[in-house]
């Protein structure tokens, strides 16, 4: 599924999650949001075409998971997988670095890391 | 400097490290590389503008720092800012999730996290 540039487990990890917005979505997801509306309301605007993209890669990554909640018309909802939920620690070490040392970072939102 | 797009400090991570490429640099600065020759020889194959466009970005954001190690011509060193050495503990992170959860991962470089 994944073309690898190395075994390295950064360029990998990279290969999913290294861009401007996955790792938001991630966090919403950790904050509780499950459908793609709640996903497109954020500070950040993230495009829909991105928004889209994004959620279907992640559920082909297992990070997320997909399930109807909804029937007529069929609407899904999203959460985080084992795997995802494995990324807690991430999260954590990027807000902590975020937070010491770029200037006017604030975390606003309640994460359940 | 950094135009933000929110006070949230993954968004702002993001805006300097959220790409495929910058936490590889960071990682070969972690195992020691510190010139521009050493960044260039990886096995993900970074290519040259990408590396002296990320390069230049970072010594920006003060995670490296770039200094003269030999004259006529000068050459320079790049080395990571304490700043910089605080980006081990994400790394570590992202390591461990990407040895976990992504098959083929392997880590192979000593890194002096």
């Amino acid at each position: 599924m994944l073309k690898m540039r190395s075994p390295c487990p950064i360029a990998n990890t990279l290969d999913i999650l290294g861009d401007k917005w996955t790792l938001l979505i991630i966090r919403d997801a950790f904050a509780g949001k499950t459908t793609y509306g709640d996903f497109q309301i954020s500070p950040e605007n993230i495009p829909t075409n991105i928004l889209a993209d994004r959620l279907k890669r992640l559920v082909e990554y297992d990070i997320l998971e997909k399930k109807p909640y909804q029937q007529r018309p069929v609407r899904y909802a999203y959460r985080l997988t084992g795997k995802g939920r494995l990324l807690g620690p991430v999260l954590k070490e990027i807000i902590h670095w975020g937070k010491k040392n770029i200037i006017g970072t604030e975390a606003k939102i309640k994460l359940d890391l």
